[in-house]
């Protein structure tokens, strides 16, 4: 597929050629009967020089074009005294006029309240130190795929309409499905799971997902998108840690390679890591009192808690992802398996990246009796897991998985503070729209 | 990323080793003191011998385990005498024991209703003539991302949350949004043109969306997924064709070469196109015409009419994709451009794959004036287009893209009557479970 225009970039192949070339019109600079214009594309910028002499009673109207109007220029490529190259202008031509700016974008000195940059977030994006942070989400996602199906994953699609959440039925939103009530998956975890009694044994999944969480936080977002992987196979989460490891390194590392403009537009050097640590959750309780921070026996780790050992971490081993294994039977969901020599821990685990949880994976119970004696022990209707229950009746071999926050991931990665930064229009319990 | 388990297809490595062996019982076949068991995993099948010298007392129960059961043969891999490997089992190990089936998989004789076969999707899809068509649909999503990546386009996520469908606002699901109300999106449409303003000019998604129409067709369902793609600097409608056809192009012929197994195993003999067909609508109506369909002026195809463009450009030039071009305005939604020439007619497109239209696109009126006067035109509420509108003030190139549905195109591809055929679980007006 050749390119639709000629890119800034490539402009010095068509030197002595007379091209059109498409742009955003960026600066300019008057002086008299000559003048310059800078013009924008999304590989940087080219010089166009308008004469008088060849405009006559057009060069008024042509100067007054408004900066970022779309316009086409026609003219001669050719070298500039003082190096690079410039198009002497024959033809201008507004494609589209732009109206004064309603926020400031280019002058770095006036800083736009967030939410006016969201309303305008089309033109928030014209900046490099946002457009960037969107090429990099872009890289990481490719990057998640591309070790996954060379480690011969399966991509498959499951359900987003669904009967419950993939839990306990809260934190879920409804929505009116012809003449009954349904409600928007939090996960495809029965799905996933489902699929390991099918023969396909790794399976991986890229999708929205949606938690109705009232919380106004720096890293919860209503509408937010997930890579999911579940195993089968597995002798135990040690070999899900394992792939989840695997898969984080190779992203980070190819992102520092292949995205190295991108990073450097941002100013952001990313850490790569070499040996994610791996502790008990019983060995995290250590850690946070040795920090003055005590926390009960089988309790979960909170925000400051977290904070904490990625801090530990990063100060003490000098890497910025953790993984923190075993969390306690009370905390965790009725699909996680339990620790056969102590039932209230389970086969679980959390990657804390630079302190924030980006990932939640555990082995599961694939044995009948004792995922549904789980299911009551939690006090959950067996009723609506009926059709997920059948998966374990007839041959379901052991598995395990996780699900890795997509927008948590990028946030980290690039050191962002707000979760909605590194999305394109977030949804929160205010936002809608745009 | 090492191999969680010991495959089926690499067990001639082992020879001579004890090996741990996971697998599904596929067959037994019991000789006295001596059995077999055809153990099965996602590459083939395997042998294991079973002896009653090595079990003992417990020979009976083992020989009585049930097919489909997952168990865990540990033995030595050793040559057969007429060919290939088995394994000499020395213990056996039942993970995870098979009640009776409750739908026939293994007998091509018994035909399950499609119903029965969705609600135990996950025994369904042990069936190679099954499983194989979610392989092949994992591919092409990968074809599809693999060859727009190359082209230079970057992945993004818009809101699948939002205040109003693409089009009119019929047909949407309604979400109960914490305090207010919500919509699922139909398509990524108004935010995929937004982000035309923003310098970004070669966008595409992969994701999920919905369309609550009642009818119950074999080419509809409630939740889809779609390849979405808007590019910027376009000359017209034709660049958006051009990279529609080089997209499918490669995909197909991609899929031919790499999933040669998997389209043996479905006996399907895919037909690469060479040079899709392009005609417009007037020239449709005549080919229609003289196979005795006529079309009224202005009217749009119905489904007896791709039909028969299908059959026609498959019997007269042994293509099975053609595009059809200029869609009348009256037909169209706001966004789609006019032909300057006549303004009854979009610079709009359809591609039909097999007789079914599986792909929609356009240029799109980039000018505000016009689009504003497009929108009364059609009757429609300025006020919720506002955000949207907005991005056609500041610098907006000249751009199109198009939709292309994922199940349908599978189907088309594959030559599947039942679009619920290529979709794990799906939704209709009726089925939001399994």
């Amino acid at each position: 597929m050749p390119g639709l225009k000629i890119y800034a970039k490539d402009i010095e192949k068509f030197e002595g050629n007379k091209i059109e070339f498409f742009g955003w019109l960026h600066t300019k600079r008057i002086l008299g009967n000559i003048s310059f214009f800078v013009l924008r594309d999304k590989t940087g910028y080219i010089q166009a020089t308008i004469k008088k002499e060849i405009f006559g009673d057009n060069y008024e109207k042509i100067i007054n074009i408004r900066e970022e109007s779309v316009i086409r220029v026609y003219g001669k490529v050719q070298k500039k005294p003082k190096g690079g190259y410039e198009i002497l202008a024959e033809e201008i031509e507004v494609l589209n006029q732009a109206e004064p700016l309603p926020i400031e974008i280019w002058n770095p000195e006036i800083k736009t309240k967030f939410i006016n940059r969201i309303q305008y977030r089309f033109l928030d994006l014209r900046r490099p130190e946002i457009i960037n942070i969107f090429k990099i989400r872009s890289s990481v996602v490719n990057y998640f795929r591309e070790f996954l199906i060379n480690n011969d994953f399966i991509e498959l699609h499951t359900p987003k309409i669904v009967e419950m959440g993939a839990e306990s039925g809260a934190d879920v939103f409804e929505i009116k499905y012809y003449n009954k009530i349904a409600y928007l998956a939090q996960s495809p975890q029965l799905y996933k799971q489902m699929l390991m009694a099918s023969g396909i044994d790794k399976y991986f999944e890229i999708s929205p997902y949606w938690r109705a969480e009232k919380s106004h936080t720096t890293r919860h977002l209503s509408e937010f998108w997930s890579l999911d992987i579940e195993v089968a196979w597995i002798k135990d989460h040690y070999d899900i840690i394992n792939i989840a490891e695997e898969l984080i390194k190779y992203t980070i590392k190819k992102v520092k390679k292949e995205n190295k403009e991108e990073l450097e537009i941002l100013n952001i050097d990313i850490k790569v890591p070499k040996d994610m640590p791996k502790i008990t959750l019983l060995e995290a309780y250590k850690i946070l009192e040795s920090y003055g921070k005590k926390l009960d026996m089988y309790s979960d780790l909170d925000t400051e808690a977290e904070k904490i050992l990625g801090e530990y971490f990063l100060k003490e081993y000098d890497e910025p992802i953790v993984f923190v294994i075993n969390y306690p039977w009370k905390e965790r969901p009725f699909y996680h398996m339990r620790l056969e020599e102590d039932l209230n821990w389970t086969k679980s685990f959390d990657a804390l990246y630079n302190g924030i949880e980006i990932l939640t994976g555990a082995q599961r119970e694939h044995r009948y009796e004792i995922l549904v004696k789980q299911i009551k022990e939690k006090g959950i209707s067996i009723e609506p897991l009926k059709y997920y229950l059948e998966a374990f009746r007839y041959g379901m071999p052991p598995h395990g998985g996780f699900g890795l926050g997509i927008d948590r991931f990028v946030k980290q990665l690039l050191n962002i503070k707000d979760i909605r930064e590194v999305v394109l229009w977030f949804r929160d319990p205010e936002h809608t729209t745009p």
